[in-house]
């Protein structure tokens, strides 16, 4: 699941370390070993994952090696169960303790040296470029933009200034300009008591080939998983996608939109400026979406919508109609 | 019209290899030599320019040396014309075929050595500009910046750091804040099949004097022709305006309006925050627009509006009081 | 009032001169010693303030040396007055005689040498702190970051990449991610003929512990007083706060909200996506604001919204119920 070039693993932990971490109470086999963290649906018996009664039907499904349950689930006894009273924020703090640098890469180490290996691509002066990183032919890289570990550009991509790249797989042809955060922070954290526990965030952001992403506009990486821009797709100036939202293959997403986390889009897309699109959302393909569009439901393949909220674009237009009139009145 | 100074014209060609190269049946000399493209107001008898059936008035007037015309135009004889399936795609093409290295400037070639000529400027160290760029009189700029070729700086100007500036005419005493980005890419392109062609963007971003640009906020440059923000005009944070967008004289634009691609604003406006204006539309002198307005049609001079869609203020408050009068009912 | 770790008085200046420089008629004192500028209610006997008609009652009860007052505020004898056409253009007029270079931090004395007094924080080389800045024990800063005079960061703060950060306090265990730019420009200006007079922006950003600001995002600093958020809050990518903002402690902004000058937000606030919040308003505590909400009036503690303008979330359902049923007739 966690791409091991992006962040470096701790453990294995027993599970008995693992409870006394999260002080949650332990059923089962205190001395089982479990060596990463998963999905409910992806984990395998080496692992653990979480449940919130909503996804209770897991719990005997998941192969997982280990749970971290609510308290209101009833108790498989077979299976090794910690139980807690927040089981979102008790596996942030198990991310941490396996992936306890998986919050920003360190810096110090970069290196520069990316043209003795590579001597088809044009990098400026200013630029950082680590030594994990993989550059691809025929790339340019603009003045002081920053391309961290693991990182990987495909052939013939051009990169502008001022940017930041981490924790990101770009394929070919891709045109990132000025100042585009890719892989930036994801939004997520869990409040407990006073303050918030940030989620780690461990997922990537996979961009296809012949994308290309406007200036400024800024993309987070997954939670888990990844933050996914299809082939082809075009992205103007300052817009933000959230952490695991995931565009289709040719797409035209205008200036100033934002899309919020785990929102999937379909291809043949054309979104508007200014729209906003609600999270853990599911828009369908060759979708049109006009312009300062509040998207908060699911859209069906072919659609045509507008305001806010969003209608069918004739609903829309009637609302002014009918409000045109009563001012009549 | 494609200043020199910014965009390196290769040819000329002959008609027929410009036919080649976009597949048309042409009509007319195939040895006609042809040197450069231009808009079919302005084309002379030794350019290219093309034609929808929305502009076929223009046929008969314009002074071109060769159309790419679409095909449901009626032919004019003694025109030479390239007949085109998609006359905006086609021009694209030759527009690249004459300005190929209109997507990005080459940086690898940049040099910081200003200071040598203009001891009055205050430049960080980790600036880099480009040769044939020119800085005025008492300039400072932030470090990190990139100024490419052939920009001018007026006298008197403060650019901040991180910023970026392509393909720009500055007056003087001008203020570019941090992480700006003049004369980005637009964002325009044809779609063909399956992919999208870009349109080569080979204007200009033309900023008067006395004006300021807040942080972050991004500026493209014109397609054909230039991106225009007019003297004594004040942007604030986090705006975006589109490729050959015109912005008059003593505007305010507050923080993270959104103006599209070729829309002209008077002088004397006032745009509140969030506001988002569609492209080609043209906005009046002393025209104020309540901030999160959305602007989808011409609005006459001394206009107040709100609303999205946009209507007179007045209209927009009552809307709001019908509504709570219906929830009572 | 003006921190002078940021900016550096001139003065002291008598009255007279005062006077001369902004054409004002002056009855009392010529001769008074005026050091400074503040505002009525914190100014006292060796400082001057302005004021127009609304707050004439502070004409009577604040200690200032000497003011600038609107020509319809009746006079009181024995106060040292300037009568105005214009007390607020004229006032920044003054405020640009005590702090002529207010404007912009001047970076060309710049130093990179932090890492020799400070082993436990991390810095990237092409970072440029300047020599008066503070940085605390193990911070790390990001590749072409500015640390500008006399910016105070805590103790294990993490900032990005490409961040510019000026006239700013900023507390412990803060993450300021990439493209981020702290104590920006606020956009205060005062139209007077046919140009516009900038009101210097003389005050602070202060960031309280454990904030976190997005990518991307932009931070006024205050005109008079501090732009500040407080401990614990969440700002998300691509946010705008505009100069003297107030946010309070554990507030979550989502991506993309603009907060317009002088608005404070109370504790435990959540915004959503998108929202705009015009200036000088009041929010309150516990109160959450649905995505692309436009706040124009001031909100009640624990009040929930939604809309523009904004209303109870539930009547704002019920408008669109209200359409959809009319639309229906």
């Amino acid at each position: 699941m966690v791409d091991s070039s992006f962040y470096k693993k701790k453990g294995p932990f027993t599970l008995k370390q693992i409870s006394e971490k999260i002080e949650c109470n332990l059923i089962g086999d205190e001395n089982k070993i479990i060596s990463d963290l998963a999905s409910m649906d992806e984990a395998n018996d080496q692992q653990i994952c979480f449940l919130t009664s909503k996804y209770k039907n897991f719990y005997k499904i998941s192969k997982a090696g280990a749970f971290i349950i609510s308290e209101d689930i009833q108790l498989i006894k077979d299976k090794n169960s910690l139980i807690s009273k927040n089981p979102h924020f008790d596996m942030a703090i198990v991310a941490s303790l396996f992936y306890p640098e998986s919050e920003y890469p360190k810096f110090y180490f970069f290196e520069s040296d990316i043209l003795k290996h590579n001597k088809s691509s044009k990098i400026c002066p200013n630029v950082l470029i680590h030594k994990s990183a993989k550059i691809g032919m025929n790339c340019e890289i603009g003045n002081n933009s920053v391309i961290g570990p693991g990182v990987v550009i495909g052939d013939n991509c051009l990169i502008g200034d001022n940017v930041s790249i981490y924790f990101s797989i770009i394929g070919d042809n891709a045109k990132i300009y000025q100042g585009v955060r890719l892989g930036s922070e994801g939004f997520g954290f869990i409040m407990k008591g006073n303050s918030f526990k940030k989620i780690p965030q461990l997922g990537r952001v996979v961009i296809g080939n012949h994308v290309e992403v406007g200036s400024n506009t800024t993309i987070d990486r997954g939670s888990i998983g990844d933050t996914i821009v299809g082939n082809y797709t075009m992205i103007d100036n300052i817009v933000h996608l959230g952490h695991n939202v995931k565009i289709g293959e040719r797409c035209i997403i205008a200036a100033m939109t934002g899309i919020s986390g785990s929102t999937s889009i379909g291809n043949n897309v054309i979104i508007g400026g200014q729209v906003g699109i609600s999270g853990h959302l599911s828009i369908g393909n060759n979708v049109k979406i006009a312009a300062k569009t509040g998207v908060m439901k699911n859209i069906d393949d072919n659609s045509v919508i507008a305001g806010y909220p969003s209608e069918k674009i004739s609903d829309w237009h009637r609302n002014t109609v009918i409000l045109k009139k009563m001012r009549k009145k």
